[in-house]
């Protein structure tokens, strides 16, 4: 993002492709609030301008997502869109989220760092499809792939002029002004402007022969939903996935804690590269899912802490540890927290972990009926925390893509109670808690899940009711838990979850972290 | 409500009292899109019309709601009022909402059966206050309390003209179109526009010298939280009538379940009547707070069930019993329902009371930050049922009067994800998760709760964190309880609850209802 304010007019300068046309539409509003106005800069980027020694854009080949780990193929994909098309009365639609271009020709790239993506531009329309792309990405084998769903390459610069186009033959187009670019859509208003007055004066038929003026359908992306709800394929390769994460983190965890025990002094970034190194020898690795937070004591509290080398704090025996990191595989995305004590945690940091784990467990274990939006399962994350005045400021759980962005929409598990999306069969949810003490302690215990429909013995309302499969298998610190506050119920979901830890990925890691517990409560 | 359909003009009649000034609008809306048209009656009541040996109005006389149970004078409630009519720049506000008038002058009457209110509207001005009632309902008593609060009498059919004369003098009138009637709303707006018509001729000044055109304030009520936060003195009243409606419950069921064992054939009609009986010899009582429920076997699925004499059932000690009922005292307003087996209750309606039962507990239990609204909490009664598939489809909660009507705003604790006012302390909430089966029986089970601040060893984000006080404490029958399916903390829930219940109405009931549990889970 830029902005640049120039004292002398009072004017917001905004580069168009990199704001989405609600962010430019509320930036306008805002700063006309103030009286200063909002310059769009249509043939000049500023950046360019001046930044003489700018990289130039990732140019690594596009790859083919396999079928094995894609479910459905391009032209099954593009052939329900036409559906929603037609359903809209749209003859159109522009593509410019990354992640939903990817998912939709199943294909991945490296152009964006931890997102498999590939910079580009999809346009859909009734009868062909475009993908504006810089062709030197493309090797043949996905030119093979792309023509044989249908689908064209256009230079990645044709597609305002191709937007423009489709005002003028007519085709109503459908755009999702909360991710198309600003440019886009002013381009397709202008052009439709044009093309009415035009047709004011004289009548015109359109590319169908029909008489007709241009129209933008605005309405969110009909991709976002289909690429959330995962098919059996991305499921499974999700589930496989976090089988190699979690052997991969299992040794890491074995290493780190013999390290310790030796005296090392590792930092937290030394660490985070020892994690990165034991990942990439797991069969698929590409890259991890976004930058780890490795954090130390007082750093855990910080959410977003990325540690940096060189200014970064080394690993002590007396702190607690928070380990939030993901990778992308071929088949699958992971994201997971630890929170770990090497030396004795205090009787305050196994309180405030005990309480975290039981509202991970509370949702790990949830049941709700088909329609309910994620923040209604929220509170259950929570309720443990509230009891003693505790909470976390950010929200219980986020959308994973399958070998994709590892947050993805349109789902979410929040406090905030706008997302009105319902959970649905399919979908890829994070289960994150967590508690934050300033200069003091952070704590987060996370794992991945997918939503399932559940063997209810009744159906009251004639509906599904859904829950959760677990898909992260990493132990979690048993030394950390207060098991006085945990009721049997409790204690017996941790036990259990380890005695499946240590079936589906028990030979990386050593018993000692697992060690079972009675279930009987004291 | 009335409605007149009339086949040759197709409109719709709508008499203007009897409809707040939003329902009005959305029946426009409505109509409007079927072409037909709304037509607004002004001087004439076609009910009266045809109804022409209508009972002649309620005039019992009103009482004043004594200030150790409101525990704030009419005066001092004026002068907080009058500084929100202030910060809304508004010069006056009319009150309609019965409860509201009722609360604000201390004043109660038997108007509306189940509800201690009279008919009335209250004009408050910033200098003045004027109440439009019967006059014959005014005792020398009450018209002593009012002049003391400066509130003047004015006659009930004068309020339409004593709006066109706020209009006129050029006052800006605060109403909430959600509950004033749209005769008020029309009288006020016409009269504003002819203001505005005579004013652009000439330039008028207004009755404080300034030149103004007077304009409606829509906003809610500013009465409805206030009167919802209940004051020490109102909760006090609440926990002391509790008691004795307690008392009168406990010497009831007792008395219902020697019936029973005596093979008594009784109605349900019956056993609500003896009901009544037992409480109307309690200190305090005046009334029913709602058509009591009293439901048999199948009946207590039809969750607003009202037995009619003659067409009712009759009490099985082979069925479920449900009896959801509540009074009116003088200081406070109670509602509570139980659900009994006089026999063995199978085991799928021992479950199904058992789920509901760990619902109503985790509601109690439930600890939240300020600023919760209602719905968030709902889940917790829910989610124990969700565990099998099972729910019900009404709310969980919602806010009752200090002695006042038994269903009041504006807080409730729902499913409906609308109501975003949160819980605040000093508000009265019913707890009441259920589950029906249709065609076999009814379960719920209700108690009154206070909102109360918690004494939480943390206030994460520097808040206070509130949960329940109960009011209500009758019995919940163990002999429907799985104990198998609760925890350790369930169970001591329902012996805690059961210890207080014996400490204070004990003496009313035998011991055998609420025998001791074993705390530890089988």
């Amino acid at each position: 993002m830029m902005f640049w304010l120039l004292d002398a007019e009072l004017a917001l300068i905004l580069e168009q492709f990199l704001f989405s046309s609600d962010a430019a539409e509320e930036l306008k509003e805002a700063i006309a609030k103030k009286d200063h106005e909002l310059v769009l800069l249509y043939n000049v980027n500023l950046v360019d301008e001046v930044w003489k020694e700018r990289p130039k854009p990732p140019n690594k080949p596009v790859r083919i997502h396999d079928l094995q780990f894609a479910g459905l193929d391009v032209a099954s994909k593009l052939s329900f869109l036409r559906a929603e098309l037609n359903d809209a009365s749209a003859s159109a639609i522009i593509i410019s989220m990354l992640d939903e271009v990817a998912w939709l020709l199943n294909l991945r790239g490296s152009d964006v760092p931890h997102s498999p993506v590939v910079y580009a531009y999809l346009l859909v329309k009734t009868d062909t499809a475009e993908l504006f792309v810089d062709s030197s990405k493309i090797t043949p084998e996905v030119m093979d792939h792309l023509k044989n769903a249908g689908v064209e390459l256009r230079p990645y610069d044709k597609i305002l002029s191709e937007i423009e186009n489709l005002a003028k033959q007519g085709r109503n187009l459908w755009l999702d002004t909360s991710s198309v670019n600003t440019a886009i859509f002013n381009t397709y208003k202008c052009a439709c402007d044009k093309d009415l007055n035009k047709k004011s004066k004289a009548r015109v038929q359109d590319y169908n022969g029909r008489s007709a003026i241009p129209s933008g359908i605005y309405r969110a992306s009909p991709i976002s939903l289909g690429k959330a709800v995962k098919n059996d394929a991305e499921l499974q390769g999700m589930r496989n996935s976090h089988l190699r994460d979690a052997a991969a983190l299992a040794r890491f965890w074995v290493w780190l804690e013999e390290e310790i025990n030796k005296g090392a002094r590792l930092t937290e970034v030394e660490v985070a590269d020892k994690l990165l190194e034991f990942r990439s020898m797991q069969d698929g690795f590409i890259d991890t899912s976004f930058d780890t937070i490795s954090a130390s004591g007082a750093n855990g509290a910080v959410i977003h802490y990325k540690p940096e080398p060189g200014n970064c704090s080394v690993l002590d025996v007396e702190k607690l540890f928070l380990l939030d990191s993901g990778a992308q595989y071929v088949d699958g995305t992971t994201d997971i927290t630890r929170t770990v004590h090497f030396g004795e945690p205090t009787a305050r940091q196994k309180e405030c972990f005990t309480r975290v784990l039981q509202g991970h467990i509370a949702l790990d274990q949830a049941v709700f009926p088909e329609n309910t939006p994620g923040f209604v399962l929220d509170a259950f994350a929570r309720s443990s925390l509230w009891k003693i005045g505790l909470d976390y400021r950010h929200g219980t759980g986020h959308g994973v893509g399958a070998a994709l962005n590892v947050h993805e929409g349109p789902q979410s598990i929040s406090f905030r109670y706008g997302n009105l999306t319902s959970l649905q069969k399919g979908m890829v949810v994070s289960n994150e808690p967590g508690y934050y003490e300033d200069h003091a302690f952070g704590i987060r215990i996370e794992n991945l899940l997918s939503v399932v429909e559940m063997n209810t013995p009744n159906h009251f309302g004639g509906i599904g009711y859904l829950g959760f499969e677990k898909l992260t298998f990493v132990p979690i610190q048993t030394k950390m838990v207060d098991t006085a506050l945990l009721s049997s119920a409790e204690i017996n979901w941790l036990n259990d979850y380890h005695a499946q830890v240590w079936e589906k990925v028990g030979l990386y890691f050593e018993n000692r972290w697992t060690k079972s517990m009675s279930s009987s409560p004291p």
